[in-house]
């Protein structure tokens, strides 16, 4: 049976820390485009995504619900709704593949998180929910680990680049322009960024005749 | 037999991106206590390294070998001296471990790359050392796609985010302090670091009292 997974996603202004170099709606299109390629890295990996939505979205590739509520209640609310594994990925990782998918829910611990840049969590995986709860913000990968030890849950930390780079900053844009394969790429692309290496660092421009 | 590493190091005036948190001689002890934890790390893997040092340096638990040369001729000289399989590992790499070098030269491919934050590239695993050259700065990573390419060479991206945080600049340090295990850690810890929350993002503040 695959793997239910669900997808925290806020489609309205979102990425404010790009907006030096995106507008509003093309932050909003490239939100959705990075939401495309995680739902598809979990879909090519097995799992069941569904995406936890603020507000309602059309989506043709994946069901959509709907919560009003902050991350934190929506995602407790729904860990305790059902039983059985659960994979919660957030909507930010351009970079994770299929086989990033599989090494989370191949793990052999009661449950596995994906650290993120600044000490944020990216990806928890929990084989029995009941046990769990999550505690967004901050740093909550030390959170996470110390909610798991409290439970007394085995926990694999997830040691894969791909899943550590949430894209939240310009300079974040280098990794995608790099390592990225997907939508989220493609549009940066089309939108006219390349890599640029000043003073033997490399960064990001736009062309301008866009 | 245990594979060869090399861990090219800068001993004087390195980091200088942390000046703006750490005096020159921290930043020289920080260097040095990077440099043990990625040799500690290699030697817990198995492997045979040595340090290639700009300047003589005393160190008493690896050899050192002292080039004045540019880091590029440097290493190629090094790949041309000898034969049979080489890791290049970078020195500021604190949250590298065991497990991860077991990674890298477990690789099935002819080689294996990891890339590094920004473009760079933190480790380099040649299988037969002759049929490669390294071209370091800029986007290194890719131009070491390239070569690899063009030598005919099958190539394996090492995904680890310990692989891909080297410590450059002050919010590296973050990451440090949340993932690091060894003497780079602990020396933060001893100059008075710690993590600090403001705003819900994650720094690190230095208390007064040193």
């Amino acid at each position: 049976m695959s793997i239910e997974a669900v997808v925290p996603f806020k489609p309205v202004n979102p990425k404010s820390r790009l907006s030096t170099v995106l507008s509003k709606a093309e932050r909003e299109l490239f939100a959705e485009a990075m939401l495309t390629d995680v739902v598809m890295a979990l879909k090519e990996a097995g799992c069941n995504p569904f995406i936890l939505s603020t507000v309602p979205l059309h989506c043709s590739y994946a069901r959509v619900c709907v919560s009003t509520e902050e991350l934190n209640p929506a995602l407790n609310n729904l860990i305790a709704s059902s039983s059985g594994p659960l994979l919660i990925l957030m909507a930010d990782l351009p970079l994770v593949t299929p086989g990033v998918v599989r090494r989370i829910i191949s793990s052999s611990c009661d449950m596995a998180l994906g650290p993120g840049r600044g000490g944020g969590t990216n990806a928890i995986f929990i084989k029995d929910r009941a046990r769990f709860h999550v505690d967004y913000y901050g740093a909550s990968f030390l959170k996470h680990q110390q909610i798991a030890d409290q439970a007394g849950l085995s926990c694999e930390i997830v040691d894969s680049f791909r899943l550590h780079t949430d894209v939240d900053e310009r300079e974040d844009l280098v990794e995608l322009m790099i390592h990225g394969r997907g939508k989220a790429v493609d549009f940066l692309k089309s939108c006219g960024f390349s890599l640029s290496i000043e003073k033997g660092r490399v960064g990001i421009s736009r062309s301008i005749e866009e």
